[in-house]
This record gives C-alpha cells, structure tokens and sequence, in this order.
C-alpha cells in the first residue's frame, strides 16, 4: 500500500443524500482522504449512460463537515468524467468506490446499474474500482453490517492492485453476513411486464415492472452466495468480446 | 433458415424518424416481416439505462407503408423490453437489429452506445441480435453501400443463429467496403474534456467531449479493420465476469 494517505473517489446513483453514500464516504474516510462527486438526483437504472445531448451543471456541496463533495446534473458515468477532469484534473485517485447502493446490483443487473457503471467507468480511467450494493432498497436500510467489509475489500484493492482492466461487484445479503465469497455473474434475467395504466385524458402509460429469472444453479454465482449470507465479489471486466465465439463466426461463408 | 419468412424486430436508438433505421427497415423488409419499436426522441449514448423512475408512453406510429412501427418515450433497452412484452407477448422475433447507428460504436464505445445496448437486451431475451453503425454522424449520411452486407450478415445469424449469450457488433467505415473481419474489441478510451461556458445568468455549465485514445496496436481489432476498410464484426457477450481474475482474488486473505 501507498505510505500516504490514499485518495479516493466516491460515487453513486442514488444520487448525493442517500444513506448509502453517507455510509460509504465515512467507511472512506477512516482509511483516505475522501472526493466526492455524484448525481444531484436519483439515477438507478441509467447503465453506462453519459450525457451528450445537452451540458452539465457541476457544483461544490457541503453536506458532511470535512469532507470535499460536488455534485452533479448528469449520470453515474458523467460523475467519474467530471471527477476525472475537473476536480483531479488528470492526477487519478489511488481508488474508485461506488454505492453504497439501495438494493442488490448482483448478476444481470451489472448491465442496467448506475453504480456498478460508475465503477466501470473508473477502471476503464484505470482506477481501482469497486462497487458495492445492498440488499434493501428502502431509505431506512442499514448499511452499518457491510461497513466492515467495504473498508477490509478497499484496504486489500489498494494494497494488491486489481488484474488489469477489471473492478469488483461487491453485493451484500440483508441478512447477517457469514463471510466472503469470490463468484461469477449467476445467469438470469428479468421477465418484464409492463403495469398499464390510463391518465386523467384516457390516454395510456406503462410503469416498467419485473420479475427477476434465474437460470443458473450453480454454487459459484453471486446469486448463490448472497442467498446463502455470504457477501459476494465478483471481478468485472469491460471487454465485452465474446472470444470464444470468434473462430465461430470465422469459420461462416460470406459473399464479400 | 425457418422456411417461414422470419419476423425481425427492428430498434435504434437516434430516433424512429432517423435515416440510419429506415435503410435498416427497408434492408429487412427484404428478408423478413419487419416490426419496429423505436424512441420518439434521440437517445445517443443511453448506454443499457432502463426506465424506472417514470411511466412510459407507447403508441403505434404510421411513417412508411406496410410496416408495422411503434414509438416509446424511453431509452433503447426500453424498446426491446416493450417490444418483447406488449408486441410480441412472448413469442420471440427470429431476429433483433438495432441501428443503423449515425456514427461509430467500435471498441469501448460498446458500453455507452444505446444502438448496441438494446442488441444486448435483445440477446438477453434469447434473440438472435445484430448491431448496425456507420461511420458517418451527420443526417446526410450515405447507407446505400452497408445494405448488402447488413442483408448478407442478417442471413448468416438467420441461418447459423449465434452462439448462446453472445451478439454481434458490426461497424461499417466511411470508406469504399473492402469485405467483412471478425474482430475483438479494441483497448481504447475517451479522453475527455468538459467545455466549460457561462449561462446568461453567469453560472457555468459543462459540454462533454473528448477524444479517442487507442492504446491497442493489434491487428485483430475492430479500430485496425475500419481503418483498413474493412466491415468490423466483433462477437460480444453480457457475462461481464473477469472469470481470469477469480483465482487472483481467491489467493487473497480475507480476514471474515
């Protein structure tokens, strides 16, 4: 580990004010000097999405004493983009911590997760990333169970390092927590339905709602370990080549 | 093939008035019955975000002649979603092809891309699923020379179908069409810069862009085939497991 005192970079999705930021920036603050960059209002379920379309507002905010904290307009990703150039300004944070997250971002739900992005997008900066989340998605979740972990998980990141071009998924179960287990992403999906309702002017809108569809009865999964009371990790990586699969497709004729 | 004429969805994320989805539409008309779901406003770099916070609108749309075409309020992801639940409630397409994009989605692009982020959702749902961009971000962009080859690789995955969780990224450079590579997916980034401007209140506000940093010589790459004139076809997978990296984290110790 660095002799100084590390520096590193908070984020989430469910915007500045949730609980689960407050638990994370003080479980940071006890091991490094603690920045804090994330979205002015809710923003789960925004994926790797950045804003294009119009600009940004980013400000300074003063919500806990002694801590540096700005928030801003944009998503998750636009959060570690403008940590990266406007407050770091090219000299990157020893670490990237993302949640603590309102509710699990286990398995397929690493695609559709603003926190779990955020963490992307710092190890796509080449900062060490993690994100964590937990199995509650109330404002009254507590996150005091998984402060061990998060701090013991981010002292073994910045101690070791991360293998290239990967970040962790760290979820936490709502029930007391056996331990640790190091997982793969459990195959599942989400069978949606979509709850029609009618406005005031008889005209249609469909609230998105789902039923999570598990396809995996593997043991190695993180749906596995989070069912059984064991914090999960999963390493993440951002290649999403399907190797594999190429000799495949080299192997199909085309008419060039 | 299916002996039957296929049904193939047809998603983008610029928009359902964009010229980059009617080429894409008329393509598959020729192939297969074409049903469209598509979002009434651009939707450039929504990544794989999900509406949740909000209702969504949905509503049948009439712009060309004989095919069958929805518009939605929300994201690309969305589309499929609805598509998947209030078009075809169940009964699979045979095929979903999302573009054609209005610029590049190559390399690490992939993960903030909406065109190919609503591919993978199409093959979330088990649907043999295509990517279509081009190298051209203008309006008056030219699709005439991707056609055939956006025909023949439709007709390859027709036929072949595609290995399990896995899609297909296509690229076309502006460039004359030299033939098709199967490709990985390039190591880059964006660098990126906020321009900063004042409103006419005199607060600041921030415009994101960036350049891209390749930082992978191969020539095996998606960047090295459309540099080279090549269709760049790279497989891609939504298990986003660092599966290399599990045995790394097991040797760590944990102190649980």
């Amino acid at each position: 580990m660095k002799k100084d005192k590390p520096t590193i970079l908070v984020v989430n999705d469910d915007g500045i004010t949730a609980p689960g930021i407050k638990a994370l920036i003080y479980a940071m603050n006890d091991i490094g000097r603690v920045v804090v960059v994330a979205p002015d209002s809710p923003q789960s379920g925004m994926g790797h999405a950045i804003t294009i379309g119009k600009p940004l507002r980013f400000d300074k905010e003063d919500l806990y004493e002694g801590i540096e904290m700005y928030k801003c307009s944009g998503t998750p990703v636009d959060c570690v983009k403008l940590a990266v150039n406007l407050v770091f300004k090219g000299k990157k944070p020893d670490l990237c911590v993302s949640g603590i997250n309102h509710g699990l971002n286990n398995s397929i739900n690493v695609l559709y997760s603003g926190t779990m992005s955020a963490a992307v997008e710092g190890a796509i900066e080449s900062i060490p990333s993690i994100g964590f989340s937990l199995d509650n998605y109330t404002q009254q979740a507590n996150f005091e169970p998984c402060v061990k972990y998060v701090k013991e998980i981010a002292l073994q990141v910045l101690e070791h390092g991360l293998p290239t071009a990967t970040l962790l998924n760290v979820n936490f179960p709502a029930t007391p927590l056996k331990g640790i287990k190091i997982c793969r992403q459990a195959n599942a999906k989400w069978a949606e339905e979509f709850d029609e309702r009618m406005d005031p002017h008889n005209r249609p809108y469909y609230w998105l709602t789902g039923v999570f569809q598990l396809n995996d009865q593997g043991e190695d999964t993180d749906v596995w370990a989070l069912e059984n009371g064991y914090v999960s990790v999963v390493p993440v990586q951002f290649d999403m080549t399907a190797h594999h699969a190429i000799p495949v497709l080299n192997s199909w004729k085309f008419n060039d």
